[in-house]
């Protein structure tokens, strides 16, 4: 199964392929008019569709049919926001945004925080790593890669934009705070928002904000974990939790 | 907490480090005689010790106390054997093994299956990553990597090396046939061996062979995932079993 992305499809009328997808499909893997392909609006939706104009720079198509059934496409009601701080060496933060596309996440937003040794990073390479990684996956919803806030300004917009219901969690690393393990704060098909901090942590003052607006501490387990470990095993325990 | 490895070190004597290690603690951190360092033998040890000589190629060391108190360094008892075909791009495989340490894992050996792109790669590069991603988390514990064997192979070792109750699983992607969910078939406390196929997935041969020794078939969530990263959703989820 091989699955194409267009923002613009819908279940009516024709629509075109940008020019990355319709080389991938017309020259690559040489597909022609009256072929069939499975195109998603990274939305939830799946779209099987015609090939009307077989051209490799603008490839037209038809929708035929709106369904998921039979081709392992994924799409999840239940949803992880995960906020993370960016590593200094930013392949850290490329390789993350694949791996957590590709086990699964809602949203992710940088954070500018106070120990952050880069406050600064450029989504729009993330943005086409997402976008590979939820074809690669077969998830149906391409997650949004917000840039840098700080903490206290997304801690602000996440209360104002976020359910009441979703679970609210800071993994910070003062091991001698009290914290609970990551699965046992989280519940199956409730939406959580994860903090990760910087290298250096969250400071003193982050993290008491953090707790102020009910974000629950939490520990990713034992071992000190890099930034992009940690903010994985949150994505992968996250998923877990609602695979059982 | 900097943590040094020598797998010399024991509590009687003295001990030199390698030139690494050596350049590390003398040139790096600027380490002089009687400075107090952590050093592990990577078999669960832990022990401060003093330097006698800060040379920089060959610093002499001796122990003063065995200890993991208030070091924040971790052993686990329960430990996973993952068992995982290379990937074409050893790039990934390196990735997956810096992980997999960070997190927690104790030992992996490289499997030759029958839909590898790729059997052989070579393990000194994979086990400096190993040793790097252990003094980095502070693991105690230094996993062994294994060069690839085939998985009839690997199957006859388990079964004679692992213990009875160690809970074996295969992680095969055909979804028409019946599998648990890993995160129901993994026990807290109880060691477990996982394989985790290459690219085109296990053969149907091997998929039986490994229900004939009794390895449990299990399904790593609704995702597509590469390789390296279903190997590292088991790791993950087994540590987070243990962590509950």
């Amino acid at each position: 199964m091989q699955l194409f992305y267009s923002k613009d499809i819908s279940s009516s009328g024709f629509c075109t392929l940008d020019a990355e997808e319709s080389r991938h499909a017309v020259r690559v893997l040489r597909m022609r008019e009256g072929d069939t392909i499975n195109v998603t609006d990274g939305m939830g939706h799946l779209y099987q569709c015609r090939i009307v104009q077989a051209d490799d720079r603008a490839c037209t198509i038809e929708p035929i049919l709106e369904t998921t059934h039979g081709v392992g496409a994924t799409h999840n009601e239940t949803s992880l926001h995960l906020a993370v701080a960016p590593t200094k060496n930013p392949a850290r933060m490329e390789w993350l945004v694949e791996k957590a596309v590709e086990i699964g996440v809602g949203e992710i937003t940088l954070l500018q925080c106070d120990h952050s040794e880069r406050t600064f990073l450029k989504t729009d390479r993330l943005e086409r790593l997402a976008l590979s990684a939820m074809k690669q996956s077969l998830h149906l919803t391409l997650p949004p890669i917000n840039p840098a806030v700080t903490l206290r300004d997304f801690i602000t917009q996440a209360l104002n934009q976020t359910s009441d219901k979703a679970t609210k969690l800071i993994a910070h690393c003062e091991a001698d705070k009290p914290r609970t393990s990551i699965a046992a704060a989280l519940q199956p098909s409730i939406d959580a928002v994860v903090l990760i901090g910087p290298e250096g942590d969250f400071s003193e003052e982050e993290i008491a904000l953090a707790l102020d607006a009910g974000f629950q501490p939490v520990s990713l387990g034992p071992s000190r974990l890099r930034t992009e470990t940690a903010a994985l095993y949150a994505v992968t325990a996250f998923n877990l939790i609602n695979d059982r």
